[in-house]
């Protein structure tokens, strides 16, 4: 099967006629009410990805607010989602010329059909496309090998027991010095670096980015670490409209201490602009 | 004058008696609301400070919360705060076992007495004391120079005009290689480091950490760039009680572009723990 990434542009899933689009599109029942059904083919590990659900909340504070993308939003993981019915609450928090925020929260249903939230998100919006061009990043893209070196789940055993489902919707190419913990030999450095894009074709756009940040194997596998590595909070800054084509995703974690670890995630464009910035808190088992 | 940090500790304010707590002491009015007067002595070129401001509605929190410390707190800016009357609201969101999770907001009155929003925050809060003591952080301290070899506006005429009564609180004494900006010469590297403490000799604790993140001169300063620097957003993680002593903050800009730009800053105590991690992203008035 060529690379979805290569493809003609033609046979590429359009942006909005995606499964992503499919996977994330909520439909307002009311104002500040958005319901959708979570998607089983998101999960890795048998968990919801996060990403995916960030951008869950994400689109539906882009049809709440008056401005249509996420610049900045944080998002606190409370109790563990699972693929089915769910409903989104928005509340606008303020409206401006520039930016407005918003607030989210996403819950399911539990035996009595009571709401139980899941996360909860505070988020200020903008409009990407009127930014100034004047960009004087000193950071650099990272130092990957070309997608043809690099390797996904696709190219061997699954190293990763247990369904997920999340392996399909992505093309993930991870460099070869941060996939040691998929042959049993962990180089011990908190890195995870990998191409990414979506397995349909689909170009990167700013709700994307919410996933890119957290699709990736996590960095405590580098480290030796097995099991769930849970977020508790994850915060992406969205800095610019990403180009088409294949993104970089580099991951690193620096303070591994006390039973939690940060992963910082930096999304490079294909004409090498630092178009996201992530941080999140997560649990690890330890020993 | 001695250096409040080097006084003996008989001399120096205590946790719980000192300036810092008695301008962020918040008065329960009723269960999740807040009574406080924003002191005036936590300005910054006439504005309140961000991390002021952040450990006001950190500390109500921390009342309002079954867990004591803030793990990870994510702050929205969404109106300027000024000295004077104030009201924070609290929600609890989730209690668990060893995270807590809340939100809050701080609000002020307009000319017509009416609650305007400041601030919205968003936190999960744990125990430090009871985290493990594996320590695997791979980050190392920053390099700055001694203390004595450092800096602080009370060395030299003040460099920002306007009132900035934060100075009169803080001991800060600056990396002189990230001092440029005071000399008419910015390095044009967004970096910014130095020595941090409480003039009256409190030793930091995890609520004067969201302060610490925020009370060194902006990075655009020695990028060049004059004026006001407003926070959008702040998230901070607290990953560890901090010892007595002094601090090191070391704060750095790598993606100033389209008119914003983010600051890493990264808490260290004297025993070099990494205590607290935050990125903001603030706008900047380019040209």
């Amino acid at each position: 099967m060529p690379d979805a990434a290569s493809a003609p542009a033609a046979r590429r899933a359009a942006i909005g006629a995606a499964e992503f689009d499919r996977d994330t599109a909520v439909v307002r029942r009311a104002p500040g009410v958005y319901d959708i059904d979570l998607s089983a083919g998101w999960t890795i590990i048998n968990a919801v990805n996060g990403g995916y659900l960030l951008a869950v909340l994400g689109r539906a504070l882009a049809d709440a607010l008056p401005h249509p993308d996420p610049f900045t939003i944080s998002a606190h993981y409370l109790t563990a989602s699972r693929p089915g019915p769910a409903v989104v609450r928005t509340d606008v928090v303020r409206t401006g010329r520039t930016l407005s925020s918003g607030q989210a929260s996403l819950f399911q249903y539990d035996a009595d059909g009571q709401e139980v939230e899941r996360i909860r998100v505070l988020a200020s919006y903008g409009d990407l496309d009127a930014l100034p061009d004047d960009v004087r990043t000193t950071a650099e893209p990272p130092a990957i090998p070309p997608m043809e070196q690099c390797f996904g789940p696709q190219d061997g055993p699954a190293p990763v027991p247990g369904s997920s489902a999340i392996t399909d919707r992505l093309m993930l190419k991870l460099d070869p010095a941060t996939l040691g913990w998929a042959l049993g030999s962990p180089s011990g450095k908190g890195e995870m670096r990998a191409w990414f894009g979506l397995a349909d074709g689909r170009d990167a756009d700013p709700l994307s980015l919410l996933l890119a940040v957290d699709a990736l194997p996590p960095t405590a596998f580098e480290i030796g670490l097995k099991g769930w590595v849970p977020t508790v909070e994850l915060t992406v800054h969205v800095r610019c409209r990403p180009a088409p084509g294949p993104l970089r995703v580099s991951v690193t974690t620096r303070n591994l201490a006390g039973g939690f670890l940060e992963e910082d995630a930096e999304v490079w464009d294909s004409a090498d602009r630092l178009v996201a910035q992530s941080r999140q808190l997560a649990r690890v088992r330890l020993g």
